[in-house]
């Protein structure tokens, strides 16, 4: 794990005025870069029951959450006003039930090779997927909640490599 | 609070095959409906101590998250694959420190006058905020979370209104 | 079917110049208009095989390819210079098998409450399910073929309505 | 030609689980890669000949579409869900008028110099100057069809080059 | 013409306590409204000649300015973070040389049936017209500026019709 | 300063037959080219007072401005038709109050490493922050005027280096 250091220099998107600006990142080597997010959607237990029955016959539900996330992904430095814009090499979104949430867990994972990292492109895909599910499961319960969305490990890059200690 | 049915025939975007399409609403009136959601980003003390200071000149941490969330929401249409493209008369996210947490309360209020509701512009504009702020923030600490993303409350519409109980 | 008349003073896109221009509709009445679009992917017997028994488990070629439509038909004012921007109440995109094509056959319904139809919305939803469809199988077969992308028929407005004479 | 291997498993863009995923292209090497796509929009010889009368003292039927489709191909990631994003080096697209048909040749070439190749750039290319064309010319025919988009040759890329045989 | 009140109070995009927001107007009636805008890019003799002599035979240099004004209209919302999303009922973009400045000037005229007017969709068409003239003769000349973007009328809507006094 | 050719043949994006198209950077060396543009928003005395006024607790109109800049420049190859999408590496907007003008002086820079130039990343992140700018304002004076947008300098690639003589 990165130390950190927590001095308001280091918000790397601020200049020395205090104006976000997108750092300039020229100087530094494309390198192949990962980073992978979670964060899960909690709800009733008949409401996780009513999408796994629907969602049998054909996957809509779910296949149309991961669609909607590896698809975020790719707009992610439009949504994020100082994330550069990047060439993606993979993006992997899974989702998967959990009967003890209850609710499901969402996981993505991307690789670019670029000259900085993929961070906000996995977290990105998580909080669309998550969305999406809610906008699918709605009509059922309000009271879902999007939870613990969450950087999981990061490698590529030379401030070092970073990985939740536990279980992500 | 709306009753809810747990059946998945209510997985209103999946039509009789079980396929996910956007549905009609053309049988529906345009009304006012607004949706209020809210979420936070939980972070370590020094972390908010940090944006707190370095945002004091000019504000452009948080300033940058709101308008991330706000432009968020005019992209819902494109980002979550059924929803449908609205006119959007109101957005506006409020981003408020919470030293208890530590960290930060997200609220968006979304207005239009249209056939449908809001519930997922709110909710979107919610989670790019909250992504931005992690943005702005990563290089201080990459364990930050992004945490209990929900609607808030709903009015306007024949399905009558929502409203979380308790503080929401 | 509504009388042709093939003049060029029928370019309705076109100014008095002969320049490209979005034309006011801002005097007509928004009424409730519908279009239905078809088209389809014709490819080798082997091919349709492989993705009726890929997609048995989770249906994500022919799901992927159905929303992609879907969202496409939302992008239809981006992609075609002179649509005007249109709210959309209903888009529904259908792939079926066709073993005698072989192929699939996709067909993909709007509908808008507007001043101005939504044939191009239809079509375009259907050119990219059909695009998709081609991404999602170029790896069994290069040789497939996009074709027959037509409108089936338009209802509403005050330019009349139309359909296809035979079978659409 | 590539030899064809007509198995489940090659639709690449599904996991092991059948389900859709942007695939890893990060072990590849970014080479120069061509890909040139055609259709066609055929009309009725009055239509024709009235888009060319029109088309005459400004081109802008066939100037519109030539220039929608380059645009397209730029949005080509946004709109297919498992396209990788890719910077473009070229998009040409050519739009010619053909008495025998009647109406009109649609060609694009796609060039890049990546890690995955554009094929999928070069038809879409074609398909949106196909339904631009239909846009500018609908108010004098509605039955015009949109045909045989296919892709004609694929250059670069370790997967062997591809040229279909005939007259593409 | 309105009368200007000079106080940070009417900058309306700001809350009470000076936050940007994209303020409510669902008390506001819809009602047809239109704005014109205007703009000229200054260039030597020499890159006006070139530009008509080389825009001859097919149009494209103020054709693609000219599409590329009407389809950057449709985005204003999208680029402008506190603009309304509206559908627009009328974009015409005209763009004629003026050999006296030497350049060209650039208008462009916007229709909506909404609750706000359309003045930056009418000055973001005449800009991003503007900026692609400057990139399709860039090559010719680099020193070529834009230059007087300004509105010329609005009408429509409660706050009174503006017009520029002179000659617009 | 590059010296200029006056040639039609030097309009770069049209191809023979005078048709516009995207043209070929793939024999090009991808280097790191940066550009430099400025431009500014001429607005009445009390105008400006009540900007800087308005801005002082929170830095929102100016903040606003600088950041539909940076992410316009993300947007310049979607809104500029023949620009070729390109990976960004820096942008930087600053925006400077000038009671001189009155008014304000923009300027942005923009840096790549690619086979072509920035110079319209660069024009276009001045441009939209000026017509944030005005919209910000346009409720206190609907007569404030775009100008003098140009490029101030341009480094990197074979065509030479390119830099305004005198104040820029």
């Amino acid at each position: 794990m990165t130390q950190e250091n927590f001095s308001a220099a280091n918000l790397t998107h601020l200049d020395r005025q205090g104006q976000a600006q997108m750092v300039d990142v020229s100087a530094k080597q494309p390198t192949v870069r990962e980073a992978i997010a979670s964060g899960r959607v909690r709800m009733q237990a008949d409401t996780l029951a009513a999408i796994q029955a629907g969602n049998a016959p054909k996957g809509d539900v779910l296949g149309t959450a991961r669609l909607a996330g590896i698809m975020a992904a790719k707009q992610t430095s439009n949504l994020i006003p100082l994330c550069h814009p990047l060439p993606l090499q993979k993006v992997e979104v899974q989702i998967t039930p959990d009967p003890e949430l209850p609710g499901y867990q969402i996981t993505a994972t991307v690789r670019t090779k670029a000259e900085t990292g993929v961070e906000m492109e996995a977290l990105t895909a998580v909080s669309v997927a998550a969305l999406t599910l809610y906008d699918m499961a709605k009509a059922l319960e309000k009271s879902m909640q999007i939870e613990a969305i969450h950087l999981v490990s990061k490698t590529g890059g030379k401030s070092g490599d970073y990985a939740v200690i536990g279980n992500g």
